[in-house]
C-alpha cells in the first residue's frame, strides 16, 4: 500500500432507483466499472424509451478504465453497454451465459467486432495492475451470476451483485457459501450488497417451489397449456420443460427474446431440451390441445408482446380456446398491474382458465432478490468493516442499514451514497466528502441524451392540453395583415365544438397585433408575447386548459 | 303484475371496470337511478380529468325517471352527479353523510339550490308508482351506507352497494343482518352484489383491528405522528381522533378534502371530536411535538396533496422533522405505488420514521370491500333466483358468478353484463337481449364529453414525439415561394442538436412545393401530404421518431 494513494468506489447508477446499476472501483490510476444497465422510464418521461447512465467522469478518465465486470445478464445491468461502447471502447469480463446475452444486444448494435469479451468462471483470476480479481457463486433470477472480489492494496471489498440463497437450486447452481465464508473470515475491507428486498422479512423461498406448483397445474390442465414468465429465468423454463415432459406435451415458443435467451441458454447447456420437443407456432393445431405447451413473453402486460396479442385473438396461427389453461409465472412489477389486469379479462372472455396472483398466492412465482433474513446472512458471512447498501431505492438502503447494524456492523461505518457521491477509502479510513458528475442520459429513438427537461415539459404540455398555431401574414411595406389569422388545433378540442371559440381567438389575434402595428412597435417578439398571453387568458377562462400557443407571424 | 310490461335491468357504468357505478331499474314508464360515479383516467388518456357515464338513453326517457338513489358517498359512486344534473334534474335520495357529501359537490358547480334533495334512513320506506324502495345498513370504509330493496311487481330486486361484513364495526355502526335475512327469507327475484375482492379468499378483518393498530403505533411514536388516510373513512379517522385522545395529542387536519369531509361527519355526528382539539397549522409548532397529531389527505401520493408536500419540505407552517412518525393508514391502490414510493423515500431522507406497506402487512388497514366468504354470506342470506355481479372488472364478475354457483344459484340464472347490456325479466323470466347506449363521456378542463379519440390519439403522438410546424407562404401571382419554409418544433428535439436536421426538412419542403408549382398543380391537400410523407420519412430514418408534422401553406 502507497500511503499517497486511495481507494475511491462510487455508483454512477443503481443507487436511490431501482435500474442503471454501474458501480466503479478506482485504486491510483485504475478503474474497474462492475455493471452497465438501463433503466426503463416511468410515464412521466414521454416518449423516453431507456435511460442510462451519465458516464462523464469516465470521458473525463478513459485512459485509466481497465475494463467492465458484468454480474448477470438482466437488462438493469447490461441494458446500457451498447450506448456506453459506442462512446468508450472496453474490454467486458462476463460469465457463459452472461456474454451470450451481451453478445446479442452488440450483435443488435453492430458492436459485436469491435468489442474484447473475455469469459470468466466462479474460479477465474484477474490480475490488473493495482488489482487482483475473484469471484463467488451466488443465486439469482437467471442462472450464471457472480459476486465479485477485489484484492486492494488497502483490502478486500466484496460486491454482492443480485443475489438470493437458494439452497435447493434448479440445475445445481448452489452459492458458494464456504468460498464467502473464507473470503470473511480472511477480512473484508468494504461490502457492497444489493438491497432491493431489504423491506421483507424472512427468506425467499426456493425457485424448486415454483416447480412443483407448476408441474401441479400441468397434470390438471385439460388443454393446451400457456405459460408466461421473463425469457432470462432460465431455470423456470428448465421447470416448465421439465413439467412439459412429464405430462407429455411438445413446446413452442413465442416472442422474440424468448426464443433468443432459450438459444443462447441452449448453447452454453443452461438448459436441456430434448431432441424434437420445440415445435413452431404453425405446428400447435395439428397437435391435441393436450399435448401443447406454449411460453411466452408477456408476463408484464406488455401490450405487443406474445401473451397480450394471444389474449386479444391478434396471434396469427395461435388461438386461446375454451378450457385453456394460461399461467402467469411472474408477478407484475408495481406499475404494470392493469396492463397486467387487462389481459387477464380478456383471457376470462375466450374462456381460459387463467392462473395469476402477485406474490407468493398462486406458488407461481418467487423472488431472486434476498429478503432480510438473507440479506443478514451475506453480511455476517462478510463480516466487513465498511458497508454501502446498493442496488435500491432510498428506503431499502435505508433498511438495509439497519440490518447492518443489527448483524454488528457500526454505524458510522455504513455510507448510503447518492450516484456520484465517492467513498474514498485511505490507511484503512473511509471518508464520503467528493462528488463526481453523475445523471440520466435518455434514448429516445435514435438519439442519445438530445432529450432534455425542455423537450420533456413541452411534450407533457403538449400531452395534457394539446396545442394552437396561430399564423399571421403581415405586409412590411403596408404595416398591415395581408393573410389570416389562421388557427390550428391538435389535441385541444374537437373543431366542431369550438368554432365560435377559434373565431374569438382569432379576432383576439388579430386585434393584437393591429394595436402594435397602429402602435407602429413592430417588435416580434412583443407581438408573439401578446398574443399567448391574451389568447391563453381567454382560452383558460372558457375552457380551464392551457394549451400550447405557437403564434407565427411572416413578414412579406 | 300486469303480464304486458317488464321489468329491466341495466349497468350504465360499473361493471367491467371499476369506477363509474351507474345502474338502473325500469318497470313500465317508471326508472330508478342507482349511484353516479366518476372514475379516474389512467395514464393512457392524456389531460383527461375525470371519466363519467354516457347518459343518452336516460336523455331520451328523461320524463320516465322518478329519482337517484344514491348507495354512498365515495367518489365511483357520486362523482359524476354534478355533470349529469347539469343535463338532467334528478331529486336525489341519500343518506345524511352520503348527502352531506354530494352538498359540498353541489355547492362546488353552483347546483345546491336547484336540486331537490331526500334525506333517506335505512327504515325509509319510499313508493313510487310502480316501485316500493326500501334499505338495509352495510358496512364499507365510509358510514351510512345503504343497500337497496325495490319490490317491484315482479319479485323483489337487491342491490347490495358497497359492502363488507364488520361485526365489531367501529362507532357500533352495525350492519342489518336479521334485515337481510327477512328479505331473502321472503325472496329475492334478483341480487345485484358488488365484486371488488371476488379474487380474494376469506374474509377482510374488521376495521377495529386497525384502531389496534394506530393506538400501539401512537404509543411508541416519540414526536410528532403524521397520519394520512382517505378523508371518507370516517371510522379510521374517528380511530385516529381516540388514539390521539388517549396519547395526549391535539389534531390538526391538513388538506382540504380533510377538512370538508371532517366538518360533514361532525355536523351530521358520525365523527366526534372534543372541543378544543383541533388545532390549525400555524399552533403545531407552538406545542411540544409528543402532543401533535397532523391527519392528512396524500396517502395514494397524489403530488399535489398535503402529505406530499410535507415529504418534500414545501409545504407551509409544518415541518417532518427526525424522529416524527408517518402513518400510512392506506394501501396504495394499484397504479399508485410509485407515487407512493417516492414519497416514502423523501421522507426517511428527513429522517422521520415511516409505516407503510400495501395489504395487511403493517395492520394499518383494512379493505372495505366482502371478500369471498362475505360475498358467499350475502348470496346465502339473499337466496337469489337471479344473480348479476355488478362493479368489478371482468375477472372479479367471472370469480363472483364461481361463488354464486358454489352457493347454489342456478349457473343458467347469472348475467355477467357489459355496461349497456340490458337483463329483462317478464313473467319471472329473465334475458339479455337487448343493449342501450353507453360509454366514457371524458370531463376535460370545463369541458365535458368534448374530448374524443382523435384529440386523444394527437396528444398520445405530441407526448411521445413532439411535432413540427412548417408554415411555408406562395404567390399566387408569382407561382413561387416568397417566404418560409420556416419550421418551428416542440417535444421533439433540442434545436441547438438539430440545426442540420431542420434544415434539410425545410429544403425537402421547399423541393416538394417547387415541384409541384412546377408541374402547375395547385392542390393543397397533396402538396400538404407530399409535405409530411417526405419528411415524415425523412426524420424517421435519422431519429427513429414521428413527430406530427404540421405543413401550414398560405397562399398570398
Amino acid at each position: 500500500m502507497r500511503t499517497e494513494e486511495r481507494l475511491s468506489i462510487f455508483a454512477l447508477g443503481g443507487v436511490n432507483e431501482i435500474g442503471k446499476n454501474m458501480y466503479a472501483i478506482q485504486y491510483a490510476d485504475e478503474i474497474l466499472i462492475i455493471d452497465c444497465g438501463g433503466k426503463f422510464p416511468d410515464e412521466s418521461l414521454l416518449g423516453i424509451d431507456l435511460i442510462i447512465p451519465d458516464i462523464t467522469y469516465l470521458h473525463q478518465n478513459k485512459e485509466k478504465i481497465k475494463g467492465l465486470i458484468v454480474t448477470h445478464g438482466h437488462e438493469d445491468h447490461i441494458g446500457a453497454i451498447p450506448y456506453i461502447l459506442k462512446q468508450l471502447n472496453l474490454p467486458i469480463y462476463a460469465s457463459p451465459l452472461t456474454l451470450g446475452l451481451i453478445e446479442i444486444k452488440l450483435k443488435e448494435h453492430g458492436l459485436l467486432s469491435d468489442t474484447e469479451l473475455n469469459t470468466i468462471q466462479s474460479d477465474t483470476v484477474l490480475q490488473f495492475n493495482e488489482f487482483g480479481v475473484t469471484f463467488f457463486k451466488t443465486n439469482h433470477s437467471i442462472p450464471d451470476c457472480l459476486g465479485i472480489v477485489f484484492h486492494t492494496p488497502e483490502g478486500v471489498v466484496v460486491h454482492t451483485g443480485d443475489f438470493k440463497f437458494d439452497l435447493t437450486p434448479v440445475n445445481n447452481q448452489y452459492p458458494d457459501i464456504h468460498k464467502m465464508a473464507d473470503i470473511g473470515s480472511k477480512g473484508v475491507l468494504l461490502l457492497l450488497s444489493e438491497s432491493t428486498n431489504a423491506e421483507r422479512p424472512g427468506s425467499t423461498p426456493s425457485e424448486r417451489m415454483v416447480g412443483e406448483h407448476i408441474e401441479e397445474a400441468f397434470h390438471r390442465a385439460k388443454r393446451k397449456v400457456i405459460i408466461s414468465t421473463f425469457a432470462s429465468n432460465v431455470h423456470r423454463v428448465q421447470q416448465i420443460v421439465d413439467a412439459s415432459i412429464k405430462t407429455n406435451r411438445k413446446l413452442a415458443l413465442l416472442g422474440r427474446s424468448m426464443v433468443n435467451v432459450v438459444t443462447v441458454a441452449m448453447e452454453k447447456d443452461y438448459l436441456r431440451i430434448p431432441e424434437g420437443m420445440l415445435i413452431d407456432a404453425q405446428e400447435i393445431n395439428r397437435l391435441a390441445p393436450e399435448n401443447v405447451t406454449i411460453l411466452c413473453t408477456g408476463s408484464q402486460g406488455e401490450p405487443l408482446a406474445a401473451l397480450a396479442r394471444l389474449a386479444s385473438s391478434s396471434y396469427r396461427d395461435v388461438e386461446v380456446l375454451p378450457e385453456d389453461t394460461v399461467i402467469f409465472a411472474a408477478s407484475p412489477i408495481p406499475g404494470n398491474e392493469r396492463n397486467v389486469s387487462r389481459i387477464i379479462d380478456n383471457l376470462y372472455t375466450l374462456g381460459a382458465n387463467v392462473i395469476y396472483g402477485s406474490g407468493s398466492s398462486t406458488g407461481m412465482h418467487v423472488s431472486g432478490h434476498a429478503y432480510q433474513e438473507e440479506l443478514k446472512l451475506m453480511l455476517t458471512l462478510m463480516k466487513p468493516k465498511y458497508f454501502i447498501p446498493i442496488h435500491g431505492e432510498f428506503r431499502m438502503l435505508h433498511h438495509h442499514s439497519a440490518l447492518a447494524e443489527s448483524v454488528g456492523v457500526e454505524k458510522s461505518n455504513i455510507f448510503i451514497i447518492k450516484n456520484g457521491d465517492v467513498v474514498d477509502i485511505q490507511n484503512s479510513v473511509a471518508s464520503q466528502t467528493r462528488k463526481i458528475p453523475s445523471g440520466n442520459i435518455y434514448v429516445d429513438g435514435m438519439g442519445i441524451g438530445d432529450v432534455g427537461n425542455i423537450v420533456l415539459r413541452d411534450r407533457k404540455q403538449l400531452s395534457e392540453d394539446g396545442m394552437l398555431v396561430i399564423v399571421i401574414t403581415i405586409s412590411k411595406v403596408e404595416k398591415k395583415i395581408i393573410s389570416g389569422p389562421d388557427t390550428i388545433s391538435r389535441g385541444f378540442v374537437y373543431a366542431r365544438d369550438s368554432e365560435s371559440l377559434i373565431r374569438e381567438v382569432n379576432k383576439l389575434a388579430s386585434d393584437t397585433v393591429n394595436d402594435l402595428l397602429d402602435a407602429n412597435t413592430l417588435q416580434w417578439n412583443v407581438m408573439k408575447q401578446n398574443i399567448k398571453r391574451s389568447i391563453g387568458q381567454y382560452l383558460f377562462t372558457k375552457t380551464k386548459r392551457k394549451p400550447m400557443i405557437l403564434p407565427i407571424i411572416i413578414e412579406i
